[in-house]
């Protein structure tokens, strides 16, 4: 797999950390979760089906678990000596909580040279926000995310998912992989950072590079595009469909299939920019004729003409759904005493080495003994070593 | 830089393929965008200043672009020769059009050992969806994402930003970095791909775990957390402010600083499951005494207090705002030709090896003749190898 060999000691918990370290770990990493007595919260959040959460399940496959109560001598001697077998080391700990550790980037580096430390935090590692606590819900309000969503009647809305900590978490596994790639080069550690706030604004680029460059703020828009019409949810005679023609050539083919395509004569919709200042009344002459069919009858002869567009799908048709089902987006793991647990599968498709499940998530502390076994082992070949020479 | 010496051949379009060859570029990779004759669609889209796209600037940052006629012989003779010597190259086309140019992974190989084919599609490269044209907008609906976002009263509602395409642009990253990385241990190439619509499911895994365990389909909830009371947007004296109290113990001190701690004790609002019952009327005993102050005095005491709260800004403020100054997440890039060029800054940060801006987005063949002259030469020094051996 693409980083056998690789291992990260996890000091992470909640979301955007656990899921970098998931995504290293799919992709082969050792990961050794390092929780505390009381465990990853997350083991006590979602809905738990025997004991077991499945938020937690999904969140922290394939990694081991060790016990370490890091506020003792004991527990920080533990995860030093962890460390210095150790290629990358992620937290998601406000900034100033490794130096006052004791791990700041130096003693990281002399106990462990070339490891590379990774993290997560709410607003960047300096600056005047840096050691305020963070949350997803705040970096969509404070990164201008939250204002251009929703309609001009809700105001600013926040989306369903904490996606800065899922990005956040994404740019730093992407990091982490940059740069023990680039210490096959060089043999030097690196420190990899990236915020909740930092992250969520990358993502907004393509609305901040128009607002740069014409001083005009984005407005929320709803389901309609701010730059497109026809497009959006339309009806059909059993339901909502979704439509998006992306060019004036996708929407030639979408006014043919709908017996429309004269509308476009029609000085009033001949151009786009005429089409979105008539938007109701253009959505309405297509809904007209969708709402006349089913769903299924549009959503194949549009595919067929090249149109994109889709159903709307609440979860449970999801996971039906054929093509999820063929792309193994629904896993089902067993975790011995809890059963088969289903999760969403890999993202990420490797053709030669693909990601797999190794094993699932642990018990707390489910491999202390194994883990410490390991190190002790290390440190005494080490030792033998140092002696021999 | 981190991939310094990894040389990417570009063959992607508007905005998933660019951006995840931005973030290959950005971190030090040579990335040479492929353009037809007509250019990049993206150079023409978006708020243009004196004839540039800023939008196809921010994305097209540390690229060299070369033109190419692919439909043409000589252009297929052209880019097989730049796969000689490339390490990446990625695409964004529909699954199938790789193996009709010739470029099958087995061909790919053959023309250049060791390669990292790259592609991003809309459903996945197999099953029955494969074929389909994709869009944002269509995986949002399809991926169940739709369905969790918006309000009761709104129904489902797509997110502003096309985010199914910079996730998969995201991992589509992720996944080439590690095969460079595992490259390096084994020599041999892989194909990477990832779709809009699993990296989109992936980001839900935290709502699908829920809905897997307990079968009970989410529902949209606007701006209200679905499990915790009080928790949203509040009004202050001068505008609205985000609190965000993510467990119990941030909540005493929300209440504490608001003088409300008394409310905790009544039998009404005593655990969570009570007061997301009573929702409304938790917030409104909120809302009645943060409207008596303004939002930065509300920022500064619940900040000093350790409870996750910020403004919701517009784009104006955003790009004013001391935090993402100081992070530069702001960039001002010089465009010979075009002014100084602001763009989103790097998400990412590196301690030693920092992305950078090396080069502003390219001309449409703005490095033609340079990257032709480098390819024939590499081609000379290879002949000449091959004669002496």
């Amino acid at each position: 797999m693409q980083l056998d060999g690789v291992r990260v000691i996890d000091l992470t918990r909640i979301i955007s950390g656990p899921f970098c370290t998931m995504l290293l770990a799919d992709m082969g990493a050792d990961v050794v979760k390092v929780e505390p007595p009381a465990g990853d919260p997350v083991r006590e959040q979602g809905v738990k089906v025997d004991g077991l959460s499945w938020y937690f399940a999904s969140f922290n496959r394939n990694k081991r678990s060790i016990e370490i109560d890091l506020r003792s001598q004991e527990g920080m001697d533990t995860l030093i000596a962890l460390l210095k077998s150790a290629d990358v080391i992620v937290e998601n700990f406000r900034p100033g909580v490794m130096d006052r550790m004791g791990l700041g980037w130096e003693r990281l580096q002399a106990i462990s040279p070339g490891i590379i430390h990774t993290s997560i935090n709410g607003f960047g590692d300096s600056g005047p926000y840096a050691s305020r606590p963070a949350f997803d819900f705040i970096a969509q309000a404070m990164s201008g995310f939250m204002s251009m969503n929703g309609t001009q009647e809700t105001g600013p809305m926040r989306t369903a998912l904490p996606i800065s900590d899922l990005i956040s978490g994404n740019y730093a596994a992407l990091g982490t992989v940059a740069a023990l790639y680039r210490r096959k080069e060089t043999g030097r550690g690196e420190q990899v950072s990236a915020s909740l706030l930092g992250s969520l604004l990358s993502f907004g680029a393509f609305v901040s590079a128009n607002y740069l460059a014409s001083g005009t703020q984005p407005v929320p828009t709803g389901n309609d595009h701010p730059l497109v019409a026809p497009y959006g949810l339309f009806d059909a005679s059993d339901g909502v469909i979704a439509i998006a023609p992306s060019n004036d050539g996708v929407l030639l083919k979408l006014m043919a299939v709908l017996g429309l395509s004269e509308t476009l004569n029609d000085r009033k919709f001949a151009n786009n920019a005429e089409r979105v200042r008539r938007r109701s009344e253009i959505n309405g002459l297509v809904n007209e004729v969708t709402m006349r069919q089913t769903k299924a009858h549009w959503i194949s002869v549009l595919n067929d003409a090249g149109v994109p567009c889709g159903t709307v799908l609440g979860l449970e048709d999801v996971y039906q759904d054929p093509q999820v089902l063929h792309q193994e987006l629904l896993l089902e793991v067993d975790h011995p005493g809890h059963g088969s647990v289903k999760m969403v599968g890999f993202p990420l498709k490797f053709r030669n080495e693909p990601c797999k499940v190794r094993r699932p998530a642990p018990e707390l502390g489910g491999q202390t003994d194994e883990i410490l076994e390991e190190t002790l082992t290390t440190m005494r070949e080490e030792r033998v070593e140092r002696v021999e020479r």
